[in-house]
């Protein structure tokens, strides 16, 4: 049997649209891969494109995404509202089937010390595959972001695990690394007051005392004009889409703002879906049918999660 | 103006009543703090007295307590359901008013040394005043107990930090420490189901992925005949009551369980009410008065955060 991952490599071009379809050619058309999605988001700046398929082949079409990155990007005259340490930002493998987290954490050190080799750009372990706990965490990686990263890199606990410990001068550096399956959730309040959103977020997030499994801030949508709870659930068996939605619902009501709406970002998995649906369903007494297939998983979803921009293309069974 | 702590002296003798008003006798008719409560429990053969008032009067009346324990309990003729490492088993400094937790780290200091010096019996630091990672958790310590900790405390890991490393021979040992003031807080719930209650508190606890703060679990309330959920809220300003009370309500209507009131054991600071009590005054738009006096506070947290049980000689400040 094959041997799946998904891979969620970040760049940080969202704006030029051009660029960012020269920069993810080599997903194109693959045959034992495929890129799900590449989503430009202008006001981050940024672009999150979802590869799930074989590992070796992905492995292969990261090496040219990479080099494609160093020609479009500038880092020097980049800026946007994520924060970020290079013109990649991270790379991270996550396993699906036939592959254990042990088994991500050798691919992110095989390909941190390929893309050190070949392109001379230095390469932070983070996640699973940190080699200190200081890596663990991604936003301590990225404390300082691009610009601060020049003088970071020169300190010996921020030598890089692979490459100098130099910026590429207009790349920056990259972060590669192995972990979990993560739900990237987005909850939208009928408010633009950033501090309403930033307080909203603390309640959750495990860094301010909510949950152990949640990271989470304030984000504010341009286009759409209002503000996000923006979060990573990092278990969602721990810590439930519809127990984090309901909490921000009881939350909000305290300012008098409502959730509009909420997205996914990416992909998310299906049990995830039900877990959430089956609250519910039971509290609305609707029989629960774990089998159900992706389109009524969909429709429950969009009804109960307040899901917008969602089809079944999202959840990841539809892939493999 | 003055330095109020508590002070939360377990000691383990919790059957023989006139044992226990010798023991406890330093604490009555003092003029510069109170003694709340002394709750003698049988099951336990433990009391535990709750002393609030001024620093330098609770110290001072310690001693003679100490010097009681020493002379009624015999820890080799002892035994009850309650783990233990000594006749006075431990001494907590909580801050109050004018008193931060360093200083309780340094009251606990104080203490310490000082009944080391005067009766030779070995002395821990925990919680906030622990010395090293391994002494932070109070059960940590315990592990072995009056009986195991006469070998224990002779490896160099378990030397005490005040006295020699030998446990006094009909007293044993005793932990001081500092900590912030913890709020034991209950949820009644409209079923005798075990596995719910048991399922409910899941979804809060910190240990499987809920709130930072919370320790929680489910008990069963013999004479009333139903479940609660019964938990430690550790930081009530980052876990506030009325969040843990309305996560508990939404998860409880998958299970079609209401949650039928809820109680304070011991006592509550006033400011952890007034965060709760804000929250539901802010959502019905009713205004918010922060200096309200103590009988309204209690009114509005009995109609909103569902006490039972409760009026105002419960909140710390009542006593102060």
């Amino acid at each position: 049997m094959q041997r799946i991952i998904e891979c969620v490599p970040n760049f940080s071009e969202g704006r030029d649209l051009s660029k960012i379809e020269r920069i993810v050619a080599p997903f194109k058309n693959q045959e034992n891969f495929k890129m799900i999605s590449y989503e430009p988001d202008a006001d981050y700046n940024r672009t999150v494109v979802t590869l799930i398929g074989e590992v070796e082949a992905i492995m292969e079409a990261l090496i040219p995404f990479v080099k494609n990155c160093i020609e479009e990007i500038d880092m020097n005259h980049q800026s946007g509202e994520h924060p970020r340490i290079g013109a990649v930002d991270v790379i991270p493998f996550i396993p699906i089937q036939n592959v254990t987290i042990e088994d991500c954490v050798n691919f992110a050190n095989t390909m941190g010390e390929k893309i050190a080799a070949l392109f001379d750009i230095p390469v932070f372990l983070y996640a699973k595959a940190a080699r200190t706990e200081d890596r663990i965490s991604l936003p301590n990686i990225r404390k300082g972001e691009y610009e601060g990263m020049k003088e970071k890199i020169k300190e010996v606990a921020w030598h890089p695990d692979f490459g100098k410990p130099a910026t590429h001068p207009t790349f920056g550096s990259v972060a590669v690394g192995a972990r979990d399956f993560l739900v990237a959730f987005n909850i939208d309040l009928a408010t633009d007051n950033e501090k309403t959103a930033s307080t909203l977020a603390k309640t959750i997030r495990q860094s301010s005392g909510g949950f152990q499994h949640i990271q989470a801030g304030p984000a504010f949508l341009e286009k759409q004009g209002h503000m996000q709870v923006t979060m990573n659930i990092l278990d969602y068996a721990k810590n439930p889409i519809y127990r984090i939605l309901e909490v921000i619902k009881f939350e909000a009501l305290r300012y008098h703002v409502a959730v509009k709406s909420s997205e996914i970002i990416g992909l998310v998995p299906k049990q995830a879906l039900l877990d959430s649906v089956k609250y519910y369903l039971q509290v609305q007494q609707i029989p629960y049918d774990k089998s159900m297939d992706l389109e009524t998983l969909t429709a429950y979803a969009i009804k109960y999660l307040q899901f917008r921009d969602f089809n079944k293309t999202k959840i990841v069974e539809y892939w493999i």
